[in-house]
């Protein structure tokens, strides 16, 4: 069964603002079983959007319309529902009578167009909506023949959203066949792309039922497999079988196997070895220490650390000497190593982890170019260093090296 | 003048990609005023491209087909265009030897498929294409009696926006009137949005000619004015005017007359104070180093600091004193401003910052609850704290206490 997703609003059409209601509701829609087939995106105008009401009406089974069921005279969804099937508006005296106590009990103002929010279709069901004056409506009709059903649903996505959930997809479950959607999440560290495409390819492809995306930024992998059966075991069995194959094939670069993100990992690692940690950042500035402390919980592990980003700062937080400074470059595998063991002895941490590096654009040398980090890890027993070389932009190579930092803390943990 | 941007690619489809070309390019047409009346996304099958394609040329002057250019079974833009038009396709010899020699000069295998590269519309200007295999092509045709506009180009952004730039709008220009585009991007912090929108909305509401976005995330606010007339000085005048009067109805709340970002702002202010800039972070975690490190040349004023995330890193980094934690909470006012002094005389900063709050979800309670932040600025002349509540999730309270201490800042500085 196919859908198209109508999204209806002027604002939709200018390059500040995007549809993003319909990726969710394409998320739902998929899960069961309905394959969106048409986007379109149509500004305040009721001639347009009637003709891609019609258009959509043409070629999809399932219609949803997002947006202009408010109040004011741009809101023409409901008149180009109307002018799409040739059903004139029926107003609706229960809806009219809660539209006014709406009003009376939040003090708002009343005008005569307020009212067009209780016309409703012929034959249509009324959609509640707890979280705003705008109702949905549900239609089940015939257009040229054959059977076509409809949802109206308001275009914020604080209504829109729950009332897709607890409105449209219940009677739209109720209508289809039965399926069910099984889902992994796999996600891989610092592999490069073309291999990972070179790996993964000739394991998934043959599963021609099981869909599988990829996304990758800035050295994360996420592959997520999805597969949709008349029965549940059907469906997570065969997710479950392509998602063995493809772990071992990952071998470790694989992080997770259930969606969580790598600082998770990281700081799960941590917790297991009953570890702690401290890192001292120079060309990341903190971004690693951010995305450690995005996750509730993380002080349990992560103890802090220092942003040394004049190297007066490095001798402050992280005592490394002046002189190997003026010696070796701030930019060094060794000024990364006195970094690492520094802060890991001023914090008490059981893991000290220190990153030095040229994010550019600007400070680059024939010698040390712009992307040149050096990362090392220190502990009681061994301390280890990785020179890296990354590519792109300022904000790129910054992304780069703390992925790359957070993967090299998950290795040694592993 | 309108337009459709049409984005053909099932992966588009999907919960996971959306098409995002089509704000740039929006962008692009709105400046030699070309209005976006639809867009319209739209799997790789060829029935459905063609209708698709259909509708377009029945509603709009300007038709922008992007992706589906590919040398793959997939890519059907080329089959669908000309099924739209009832145009046959024409192989192009000069194309066919181009593809046969890059073919040979990356060593690639060349399939007989990969021919249809080189099938073009009739009348068709071929568009080239420095970045890929797929050249764009340029159709000035008539539709029913009306002349129309089209262009395809290909999909992935690295091909689609240079192409657009450097083949469609000189031509695009060519044919329109003369007009030209006047922009200016106004910036604010931490006014509240229903205050913005009480103050703002009668100011630039009258300016019906000119298109005032406003975009507001973590207490900053973005307002782009944007006015197209025939002459570059009419543009501009109306474009001043306005943003005259929203910048005396800002008053401070205004940091940036031009678009520059508030980390942008207090690093050049930091400049010319000839200041230097040192924060500790307990709850921001780093993200306030982080925002400002992300500016290019950021080390000329912020030496760094420290991730105080325990509270024995707030004694061993800044030298609060054990016992004042003990007594008043890490999270308290007299926290706060033992941080910001103690890392302004441990780094000898000119300017100290202390931040410290609960981020939660947990760690909360009655008297300390979750987005409670305590803020302090401290320099040798006096030492200012801001208590602060912020609403929302655990990213929300970060990124409010971010945006906050870096406005303080900034107020201090000017």
């Amino acid at each position: 069964m196919n859908s198209e997703i109508i999204a209806v609003g002027s604002e939709m059409l200018t390059p500040a603002r995007q549809d993003t209601n319909s990726l969710y509701v394409t998320e739902k829609l998929n899960e069961i079983g309905v394959t969106v087939a048409f986007k379109s995106i149509v500004g305040d105008r009721r001639k347009d959007v009637t003709s891609t009401i019609r258009t959509a009406l043409r070629r999809a089974d399932v219609v949803v319309v997002m947006g202009g069921l408010g109040p004011t005279m741009d809101d023409l969804t409901r008149e180009a529902v109307s002018d799409a099937l040739s059903l004139p508006l029926q107003r609706n005296a229960d809806l009219e009578t809660a539209l006014r106590e709406r009003a009376t009990q939040w003090n708002l103002p009343l005008a005569e167009n307020n009212f067009k929010q209780a016309d409703v279709i012929p034959g249509a069901t009324i959609l509640p909506n707890p979280n705003g004056s705008a109702v949905g409506q549900w239609i089940d009709t015939t257009y040229f023949g054959y059977r076509k059903l409809m949802m109206l649903v308001p275009g914020p996505p604080k209504e829109c959203l729950p009332m897709f959930d607890a409105e449209c997809l219940p009677r739209l479950r109720a209508v289809l066949p039965p399926y069910f959607i099984a889902k992994r999440t796999l996600r891989a560290a610092m592999i490069p792309e073309s291999q990972a495409d070179k790996l993964l390819a000739p394991i998934y492809v043959p599963y021609e039922d099981v869909e599988t995306t990829i996304l990758s930024h800035s050295g994360d992998i996420q592959l997520t497999l999805l597969c949709g059966k008349p029965t549940k075991e059907e469906a997570e069995n065969r997710v479950e079988d392509l998602a063995t194959h493809m772990e071992e094939a990952l071998e470790d670069w694989l992080y997770s196997s259930d969606g969580e993100s790598l600082e998770q990992i990281v700081l799960y690692f941590l917790g297991l070895r009953q570890a702690t940690l401290a890192i001292a950042e120079s060309c990341t500035g903190g971004m690693i220490s951010q995305r450690l402390t995005s996750i509730s919980g993380a002080s349990r592990s992560f103890l802090g650390g220092a942003i040394t980003y004049w190297d007066e700062l490095k001798t402050t937080f992280a005592d490394v000497p002046k002189e190997l400074i003026e010696q070796q470059g701030s930019v060094s595998q060794r000024v990364s190593r006195a970094m690492a063991k520094g802060i890991r002895l001023r914090t008490g941490a059981t893991l000290g982890v220190g990153v030095t590096g040229i994010a550019g654009p600007g400070g680059g040398s024939k010698a040390k170019p712009v992307g040149l980090v050096h990362i090392t890890l220190s502990d009681a027993q061994k301390t280890e260093s990785v020179e890296c070389k990354f590519q792109g932009d300022r904000e790129n190579i910054r992304e780069w090296a703390t992925q790359q930092t957070l993967d090299l803390i998950r290795r040694r943990l592993m």
